[in-house]
């Protein structure tokens, strides 16, 4: 029986549900992890326990993504923020040409302002005249093969706009910003020189993020950053350089056990994962557009369902509505308002089809 | 009765102790914060009852500290470790004056590293030729009335050295690493420029940093910074310009509601960690030797309490039976070996009081 069944019906765009396997598990460690006999939050990140938490996490992201052995994992403060930052620190200062950046959203705007501090950058593509409500087609990319790396936004989180592909080409390093879809299904890691992803989507709670970094990136990067902005010194501490979070690396820790062994990896994940949008883009499709997507049906996001509803007094009763009914964090982000229903990994797919059952019914009582 | 007893014996230099009633209240939360009715790992950042978590700790710490009105308080990422690197690129870049530090310990040596990457550094006085068993002398020290500021950690927590009073000139601002004695005891802050203290040892989890920090510092310091690294960008988001470790901040909000309303306040505090001090100090001084204190009597520490044995064979017995005691946390630390209790805010009285009784006894029984 749930301890708390509002956590299952928490739609929110992040910091996110987690699995209540999880929290349970979460639970019990904040009095006494049972391999300690301590609270978690007062068990030393140089014990040996910790540096197995680190190394296990570390050994279950690798056999989740099937990641080639040149790569790295740290785990960092400072959220995909201080990537935004350390990337270009690292890959872009002192060099000539331009790094290629997309311009796909709320997020991958964030991420050009900070790069441009950095070195020089080429956005190749915005969808700023489209109101950022889809992605661009192959036949609308052009990278050039001198740039430093190019860099996208995987799932953009407030439009809930998604790539179905991997972008670039196999010679220009390709980095990417996979914050808000990390772990959600196979990504193709193999391809990619730099993924970052902070873990309040799918992977754990905010607080820590996580770099999947070659070897190549690290040896030609910049040599002369402050230690806990350089990956290289990061590294060599196994992400232990200062005191790291240790309560939310040990909850990534735990959700990633929850995905290999409970869901049976990332592959199946994103089947579920598929299972939920549909339900619910199926709503969308099937309401004469009381259900208005933000984005174009090509580019929806499996994470993310953007929607409007016809009037304000209409979307108002919606979110009235939903919250006496137990479903919350379903309001849109600030930046653009309406619903959003985030379907993160912990959301399971009986919760999606009570909320696909609420639409129908509110489209039922509240259609003109 | 205790839901863990092992906990209240946990003499760790960090990550330290919390107080139980913290703990259970923590415990409640990741399943059901009883505001919200969610686990706090999935609560927005952006919601009203966080923006009401952060404003009241912020409270808390300017009541607890009597803080004069043009203190920012901020909650940030990246440990101590990173304002090693923010204080000097904010105040000392560009500047021709040398930055005036102390280097008096394990930590302090650390501060100096990063901050000659960023500006002119004068080290004023060095522990090192003494292997840091003391701190300076008033005699001692000599400051310029030219440095843009002056820093110093007012307590070493590996060698267990701690000031007992305010440094430097009030015309020069003084900026103090407090991490590891931050509300242990009223701090005189209003006679400095920019206090920062990570939460680990007294007041909260791994994963937040909190910074005061004087208005006057903000409007004269660098201005370019990447966001996160940019002190007024952070203030002007109220510590919420990504998302901010949210469970971390809470739990530092109960910790400051215990020290207020439990313990009742910072002087209470100072007089009770005072207890506990001297408790071991007198095992110490009356030991004959046999536990020999790290740190000079007139500079020891009230959070570290660092010694040695008479022998490598009565070291290894000492923590044999200590942790067959269900004491944990007394290694000292790697970089110096030995035994260290550390007895931040969440060690009471009467476990201090069971070390104590535990080492007179044990020195009966090994004393040769």
């Amino acid at each position: 029986m749930s301890l708390n069944p509002k956590n299952a019906l928490n739609f929110s765009g992040g910091p996110g549900a987690l699995p209540e396997v999880v929290l349970n598990q979460v639970q019990q460690s904040i009095i006494n992890v049972p391999e300690v006999g301590l609270s978690i939050l007062g068990i030393s990140h140089r014990s040996a326990w910790f540096e197995a938490v680190v190394r296990e996490t570390e050994d279950n992201i690798r056999k989740l993504l099937n990641l080639p052995d040149d790569f790295h994992i740290l785990f960092l403060q400072g959220g995909a923020t201080q990537q935004f930052s350390q990337v270009p620190m690292t890959m872009l200062r002192g060099k000539k040409h331009a790094a290629e950046y997309l311009d796909t959203g709320y997020w991958s705007r964030k991420v050009v302002t900070e790069a441009m501090r950095e070195g020089p950058v080429k956005v190749v593509w915005s969808g700023e005249s489209d109101g950022y409500r889809r992605l661009p087609t192959e036949e609308e990319l052009t990278f050039s093969p001198d740039a430093p790396y190019i860099h996208y936004v995987s799932n953009e989180t407030v439009e809930g706009l998604q790539f179905n592909r991997v972008l670039g080409h196999d010679h220009v390093p390709r980095v990417c910003d996979m914050s808000s879809d990390f772990l959600s299904k196979p990504c193709e890691a193999d391809k990619f020189s730099l993924i970052y992803a902070h873990a309040q989507k799918n992977i754990g709670p905010a607080g820590v993020t996580i770099v999947l970094i070659r070897d190549s990136v690290v040896q030609n990067g910049t040599k002369d950053l402050p230690a806990f902005l350089d990956y290289r010194r990061q590294i060599e501490a196994h992400s232990n350089l200062n005191t790291p979070p240790v309560f939310a690396i040990y909850v990534v820790l735990l959700v990633t056990r929850w995905l290999l062994n409970d869901i049976g990896g990332v592959e199946k994940m994103g089947e579920i994962n598929r299972v939920k949008a549909d339900l619910l883009f199926s709503i969308l499709d099937n309401s004469d557009d009381f259900y208005h997507s933000w984005a174009a049906p090509e580019h929806r996001s499996d994470m993310n369902v953007a929607f409007t509803l016809p009037t304000k007094e209409i979307e108002a009763a919606f979110f009235e509505e939903t919250r006496a009914a137990d479903f919350s964090g379903l309001e849109g982000h600030r930046a653009i308002g309406g619903v959003r229903a985030s379907i993160y990994n912990a959301l399971s797919v009986s919760s999606v089809e009570k909320l696909a059952g609420f639409m129908q019914d509110f489209q039922r009582r509240h259609r003109k």
